[in-house]
C-alpha cells in the first residue's frame, strides 16, 4: 500500500486521466500513443485492451472523464448556493484555481481531446452530447432558482459561452482573473 | 492574366491563406508542411525563403491574416451601424455566413494556428495581442456610441466571449443558429 491517502489508480483511470491532461494541453494531434503510455506508465497492451481503436477511443473517454468532473464542479458550487449568480461565482473560483493549478496553458480539454483532431461525426456529436450536458445541468439549477423557462434557457447558453470565452481569453491573457470576473458579465442581465 | 476577377495571389499570400485555413481546421500540430505546401502550391524553398522558421512563422502569419480579416468584418459592420447592438448583428450574420461556407467544422483561426501548437511565449504573446486588438476595436465603438469607459471595457471583452464561446458552441451543435442568436445574449445587459 502507498503511504498516501490516495488509493492507486488502475491502469485505465491513469491511462483516461493522462489522455485528459496532455489533449488539453497539446490538442488530439499533438499528442503520440507514446505520449499517452509514458505518461499514464502503461503497457501497449493494456490501452488497446480497454481502448480497442486506441487514440481516438481515449480521446472520447478522457473528454466525458473532464466532462463528468466539471459535472460535479458544477454540483458541489451550485447545490449550497442561493442563487445562480451566488453558484456561479464559487464555480468561476474553483475554475480559476484549477487554471492557475494547470500553469494556465491548458485549453477546455473537450475542445482538445474533440475539435484538434479528425474532423468526424463521432468527435463532433460527442462534444455536442457533452456541451448539451453542462448547459441542461445550468439550465436546471436556473429553473430552480425561479427562472421561466425562456430566461433559464438563455441564462444557460450564456453560462457556457461566458465559460468558453473567458477560458480562452484567460490563457491568452495568461491570467486567471477574467474567470474570477465573469461573474460581473453575467449579472449584467 | 487569368480570366477571374481576382488576380492571382502570389506565393507567400497563398502560404498565409492556405495556414489559415488548414490550421483552423485541423490545429497547428494536426498540419504537417507537405499539407501547407500542397494546398498552396507552392515549393518549399520559397516557404522558407518568406518564413525563416517555416512552420511556426507561418503560424504567427495566418493567426495575424486572419486576425486583420476580423479587424475588416468589425470595420464593415460597425461603421454603417446606428448602434452596437446593430453592428453586432451585422458582424455575427456575417460570421455565422462564413461559418457555413466553411462547412461548419472549422475552429478560431487564432486559437488554432496558436494554441493547439508549441506552448510557448511568443505563440500565447501573439494570441494575447491579437485578441486584445479586437477587445480594444470592439471598446471603441461602444466608447464612439457614448458608452461610458469602464462599460465600453466590459461590453467589449464580454463581444469577445461571447464570439469565441458562441463559436465553440456553433461547431458543436453543427449549426451557425447560434451565431445569428449572439445579438440577443449581449442586449441583456
Amino acid at each position: 500500500m502507498s503511504r498516501s491517502d490516495t488509493p492507486p489508480l488502475p491502469t485505465k483511470d491513469r491511462l483516461i486521466r493522462s489522455a485528459a491532461h496532455l489533449f488539453r494541453r497539446h490538442g488530439y494531434n499533438g499528442v503520440g500513443l507514446n505520449d499517452l503510455l509514458d505518461q499514464a506508465s502503461a503497457p501497449k497492451g493494456s490501452l488497446y485492451h480497454h481502448f480497442p481503436n486506441g487514440k481516438s477511443d481515449l480521446a472520447i473517454a478522457a473528454a466525458t472523464w473532464a466532462s463528468d468532473e466539471m459535472l460535479r464542479l458544477m454540483a458541489a458550487s451550485f447545490s449550497p448556493a442561493d442563487s445562480f449568480e451566488a453558484g456561479l461565482t464559487t464555480l468561476c473560483h474553483k475554475l480559476a484555481k484549477l487554471f492557475d493549478l494547470s500553469g494556465m496553458a491548458d485549453g477546455c480539454p473537450v475542445s482538445g481531446a474533440l475539435f484538434d483532431g479528425p474532423n468526424n461525426d463521432l468527435f463532433r456529436n460527442t462534444a455536442d452530447h457533452i456541451f448539451e450536458g453542462w448547459i441542461t445541468e445550468a439550465e436546471h439549477v436556473a429553473r430552480g432558482f425561479g427562472a421561466p423557462p425562456d430566461q433559464a434557457r438563455r441564462d444557460a447558453e450564456l453560462f457556457f459561452m461566458l465559460l468558453q470565452g473567458g477560458w480562452t481569453l484567460a490563457r491568452a491573457r495568461g491570467s486567471s482573473d477574467v474567470l474570477r470576473e465573469l461573474p460581473n458579465q453575467f449579472s449584467r442581465s
